[in-house]
């Protein structure tokens, strides 16, 4: 037995980003009562080196789009990275959304031993297979700047916990 | 074509974990100079209701020690939450990883249908198979406390990057 890899990858995308748009309900409504911009939100960063808020959810969209369909062996559409108000940075994951909703599942499950090869950085580049391609890159790093984006709303205040991350896991059940 | 769960879950944590040695590596440097005892970390938060950075580890090296173990159909060992030193913590990574290295791989390739019921908190429970306990739980749980943990050194100053916390990707190479 195992998993496709259809089953690995869009409906943990789907289940995070709708959840991440609930954290993002959250987070404006706590600007209302706190009567700030929500813009402010976008340039938080957890250090003075780190990526700023706007671009964590940028990087975990981009995850998500860019590895199902290198996956699905298709060229990803480019998402333009001007998101300035948070109207903008939330369509940006409604449009993520609908895209990985546009994905073929027959076609992803193909992807397993597609040859995916992409420059990481200025120096690196990534020639691996779409497995390990799913399991050392596209997770970890999706994974990363959800929780990254996550972390920096709540050092900043806002009254989300680990069930807001996770959203609607299947299977769970109240307690008998 | 499609994955197995084994090349979906103990590679990843392995990879993960042999990175985080790295980054306590890192961090107790940092510490060094600065002058200041390794330790002070372990109580170290990104917000006063979150975890601390002793717990955020603990977690991460169950969610990959009992996910693993649950998926291969066998009870987990239970590692005592005790850590109070630096030392203590980089050990409960290093007997994570050596406990990893005992499981078979085929008992957890065997384990996308099996049955996996668990309480999750004191008012609900999970009630789910093995693959969508991967893909919804275990990994995205995995990953939120392995990058809450770096945050909170990132944070704190220690000089890591996100080529610290993916470590060793298979494939990557330098670009021509």
């Amino acid at each position: 037995m195992s998993l496709s890899l259809y089953q690995s990858t869009v409906p943990s995308f789907v289940r995070s980003l709708r959840a991440f748009l609930v954290i993002l309900d959250k987070a404006e409504l706590h600007a209302k009562a706190r009567k700030f911009d929500p813009t402010n939100y976008l340039g938080m960063r957890l250090a003075p080196d780190m990526f700023p808020f706007v671009r964590q959810v940028q990087s975990f969209c981009d995850n998500a789009k860019n590895g199902s369909s290198r996956l699905a062996g298709i060229a990803p559409p480019v998402f333009e990275d001007k998101e300035a108000t948070f109207a903008e940075l939330r369509d940006r994951v409604v449009r993520t959304l609908e895209y990985l909703e546009t994905l073929d599942p027959k076609a992803i499950d193909a992807g397993a031993d597609r040859e995916i090869v992409l420059p990481i950085g200025p120096d690196r580049k990534l020639n691996t297979r779409g497995g390990d391609y799913l399991a050392h890159w596209v997770l970890p790093n999706f994974y990363f700047h959800l929780t990254t984006a996550y972390d920096i709303l709540r050092s900043a205040g806002v009254e989300i916990g680990k069930r807001d991350f996770l959203g609607a896991v299947p299977g769970v059940e109240p307690a008998a």
